[in-house]
């Protein structure tokens, strides 16, 4: 059973994933390309996952091929679905069980496609498929945050090269969601709106960090950027919970992240990248002032003694140049 | 001029460093290798570098060969000892400039040394020169932070190999410094008592995380480690300021620091790793709680999309797994 494990100081919780243990020299230290082999996320290979929890197919024929977007849990969870918290101390910490959720979303059946390359129908499943887990896992009262994230490359973490989402839900709200919380409600308490809408309007006003606007989204490069070439897309219409995500703003969506995705990889050369998404905790009481968005972070820069010591980053190019170069990549339009 | 700018939601400032700037292609996005040719910081090439701010050499001769460690600013500083904060706002975002400091602390002329294997003397002369800096630099009442880390590995951040630690000072008090500070201070109003020196005590007495104990330092695998083999390195004596070390504990330091690098050199062949020291900041009130210590981060995972959305780590080694390995190294002792 993993654990969760609190910081004496802080309230930074570790998860101690014991089941993906590994003897000093097993760490892939260097593992400049991603294992390669039988891929377990392609047609045919359905049984060396776990039972898929959700697919979209076109008949009902569950764990066979067929499907268009399937879900499963991680074969090596960093939390499980089972058990109860049993929260306790020992001496000076606080631990749990780690209870939660750890899903794979994989994107397509096939295996060399992106999120800058599948069809836009395949988007927009791809879509629907995590707002459906999302919606389904909040319903889990033990559950109290939700983290959808995509590692693509291995420098970004990813371990399998096949597309795919993870989901990873935890019985806690993280700190850093916290924070991010309390400065959105700061923010309101103050001006009596949302600061993702106001900087929604900043950026479309200035113009010298915006990326793509479409119907519904905005793509810009944020004025404090941690990473090169970071964007984030944010729904114009104000939301706190990507649950509530429309079926416009599902196709919409499909065409602004195909685009964000596919001028990265054109302009960086398929660079590694994270892709997280940021969306209210399954408590309520944030309707007013939290905005859900994207954050989709490519990986050109190491993460060092500086960062990791202050939890401040060293950005090498400001947003206003990787903006000026990310929109004027040349990108065949929707198709 | 590098520009600091915060988060328009959160407290996270981000230094633009546009000096460094690199264009899409620059990226040496899979340096397996650190940079390889003639090195700025072995003996003969010392005008490679700006000129030295301090030197321990037996002989007067700035900026010539013959010192001991070697003190320059960063050639690519992320923060400029120069100018004025000038702190301003950009419609919904607040900036400064990046007025600071980004120093380079050579360890030693020998550029395959490492700190697992300099002599022990030159180990403290290493311990004395950051000490010297950290106290010079607390002088300059612009300078709330001071961060002391060294990035081994180009996994880790590198990008020159012979051995140097870093000091970048801030203008700011980082936000994840604060958290500990407060988390230090809230368990020091509960318990009248230093939380460090609460944790050495219980290690002690647990023992099963414990690494090494000396005459003037525990060291040991923390409770929630977040990375496989981490170990965190804190005085007995409760001390908030690293800049008040004294000359017996700087010797028992220099013991204690090559051994446990040394342990992780020989158990996990060389990794790369991060060594980032906690110290109190510049301004005073931290006496009762704060306790100055080292952390050591090898970096054999990838810090991902789960990681950088949450602040959470998922690490696949208990640290009482790492602390059985890591003790029972075979490693000389004392030279």
């Amino acid at each position: 059973m993993p654990e969760l494990r609190k910081d004496a100081v802080t309230d930074r919780w570790v998860v101690i994933a014991t089941e993906r243990s590994k003897r000093p020299h097993e760490f892939g230290r260097r593992r400049e390309q991603v294992r390669r082999g039988v891929c377990p996320f392609c047609y045919g290979n359905e049984s060396m996952t776990p039972p898929e929890i959700m697919a979209y197919r076109p008949y009902y024929a569950p764990n066979q091929e067929g499907w268009e977007v399937r879900v499963v849990p991680n074969k090596f969870p960093a939390l499980r679905i089972e058990g109860n918290l049993d929260p306790g101390r020992e001496v000076l910490y606080d631990r749990m069980n780690g209870v939660g959720a750890h899903e794979v979303i994989i994107e397509s059946p096939q295996h060399n496609s992106s999120l800058g390359t599948h069809r836009l129908e395949q988007m927009e499943k791809i879509i629907w498929a995590l707002r459906d887990r999302l919606v389904d896992l909040k319903r889990d009262v033990r559950l109290k945050y939700i983290q959808i994230f995509k590692n693509e490359g291995a420098e970004a973490g990813a371990s399998l090269e096949h597309p795919h989402f993870q989901l990873i839900a935890t019985p806690v709200i993280p700190q850093q969601i916290s924070q991010e919380l309390e400065g959105a409600r700061r923010f309101f308490r103050e001006k009596q709106r949302c600061v993702y809408c106001a900087m929604v309007d900043a950026e479309r006003q200035m113009h010298e960090r915006l990326v793509d606007v479409s119907p519904h989204f905005v793509a810009f490069c944020p004025y404090a950027s941690r990473f090169p070439y970071e964007i984030w897309i944010v729904p114009r219409r104000h939301s706190h919970d990507f649950g509530d995500i429309q079926v416009e703003e599902v196709q919409d969506l499909a065409k602004v992240l195909k685009l964000a995705i596919r001028r990265l990889e054109v302009a960086l050369e398929n660079p590694p990248y994270n892709l997280v998404l940021h969306s209210a905790p399954n408590e309520g009481g944030y309707e007013n002032y939290y905005h859900w968005h994207l954050e989709i972070v490519p990986r050109l820069t190491v993460i060092a003694g500086f960062e990791l010591g202050t939890g401040y980053y060293i950005n090498p190019t400001s947003p206003e140049v990787a903006a000026g170069i990310i929109k004027n990549v040349q990108v065949p339009l929707w198709q």
